[in-house]
């Protein structure tokens, strides 16, 4: 879309993600406010709690990408192995680091600050902080990858918490529309407009809901004039074809 | 866990859910319904719409994995490249099938099984289909690849149609109690358990709700004796620290 654009990957870390019990919410928070700062989220994956996975993923993502965001697995338990596994991706030792703790001091009332939790604070050599506003145990940055919580609450934090040391490209803007039509009846005509116009990429979305078939478009593009231009095609496209526009999300 | 186990990988292609855009709903239900099968979801990745990258990853999980299912990108649309781009990946032609075509047709009203529906049942050669009684177009099967599509109502019926084709291991059990506690408290207690008996794994998965942090603990095996006499030990471990058993979950 735009070459000027910085890349993310996600790693989400965590067995109870693919065992199906917990539904991953974090992916869908860092991909929207990614964009926002001119960042594209270009792969996610999902790995289990292994050590030689996770040290394997980091390294190969570390590479490709811009930013690496991981979530998940940095708790007190013994299946909380993403910090220990990540300081070996790196080949750094893990120490108690004293501004951890002290987040942490400043969080729990004294008999709480256990030797469980205090592993929160041992921290990759070399890495910094990240701060952790709901519940005191910091996320931890390493070159490029950023160590988050798998906690929805506490990883929106983190992150929210990021913005200043993530340089992006230009914001990626949206728009889309939403119609009755399903979307075969459009396809011809949107595939026209798409290869007219390679700056604003056009995604076509069917959904489902009370037993009809609708379609979302969604127009993205870093060229808010050529974004509004491409939408009113768009728009004409479906009215020409009988269909009812429902929504229009302007910019976003 | 057990070595008679099956695996699998999921790739979910869509440019919308690394935006953010659309939340996945599809990872959840298919490794709940892979566990009931014996095949654990050992990982998935989230791909752009993007012809090399699909190509390269169904080879990669093809081999790595026992099965691979993907979701998303095969409606009748200019963005929807999955089934031409997997006939890629195996290189073999895509053909129309007739029997898809028969699928559609008693889906479809004659005058509206359009040609850029009709592209929905150009099918790669060789490959077998899977039925969709939600919206007529059908899924595919190619060697051990499930083409899926990506709108949850039609993938689930997909995937709930597919069982007679999957042989699984014996099938993991899950049992899970959750406590007041916050993790840290029962660490160390938790990680004796776990080392005394690898056969069932514990997971331990803080929640935060009102204000408050939370544990479920979640324990898996295909031994239900093993499984039962484990729950029973964290049990008593939460009661000897002091907290309450808020729910358990025997078996599900």
């Amino acid at each position: 879309m735009n070459s000027a654009l910085k890349t993310a990957g996600v790693i989400i870390i965590g067995n109870e993600i693919l065992s199906g019990r917990t539904q991953d919410l974090n992916v869908s928070y860092i991909g929207k406010n990614l964009e926002k700062l001119g960042i594209v989220l270009a792969e996610v994956i999902v790995i289990p709690d292994v050590e030689e996975t996770i040290i394997e993923r980091v390294r190969s993502y570390s590479e490709k990408y811009d930013y690496v965001f991981t979530t998940g697995g940095i708790g007190p338990t013994h299946d909380d192995i993403t910090t220990a596994s990540i300081a070996k991706a790196f080949s750094v030792k893990l120490l108690r680091n004293p501004d951890a703790v002290a987040c942490m001091q400043r969080h729990y009332d004294p008999g709480n600050l256990t030797e469980a939790r205090l592993k929160m604070a041992d921290i990759p050599e070399g890495a910094t902080l990240i701060d952790n506003p709901v519940s005191g145990a910091p996320g931890i940055q390493i070159e490029n990858v950023f160590i988050m919580a798998g906690v929805p609450e506490i990883m929106q934090a983190m992150l929210d918490g990021l913005a200043d040391r993530l340089i992006g490209g230009p914001p990626i803007l949206t728009a889309s529309v939403s119609t009755n039509l399903t979307e075969s009846k459009l396809a011809a005509g949107m595939s026209k407009i798409q290869d007219e116009c390679a700056e604003v990429s056009i995604g076509s979305y069917p959904y489902f809901k009370g037993g009809e078939l609708g379609v979302n478009i969604v127009l993205r593009s870093t060229d808010k004039s050529l974004l509004l231009e491409q939408l009113a095609l768009i728009k004409t496209l479906i009215e020409k074809t009988g269909g009812a526009i429902l929504e229009t999300i302007t910019l976003d």
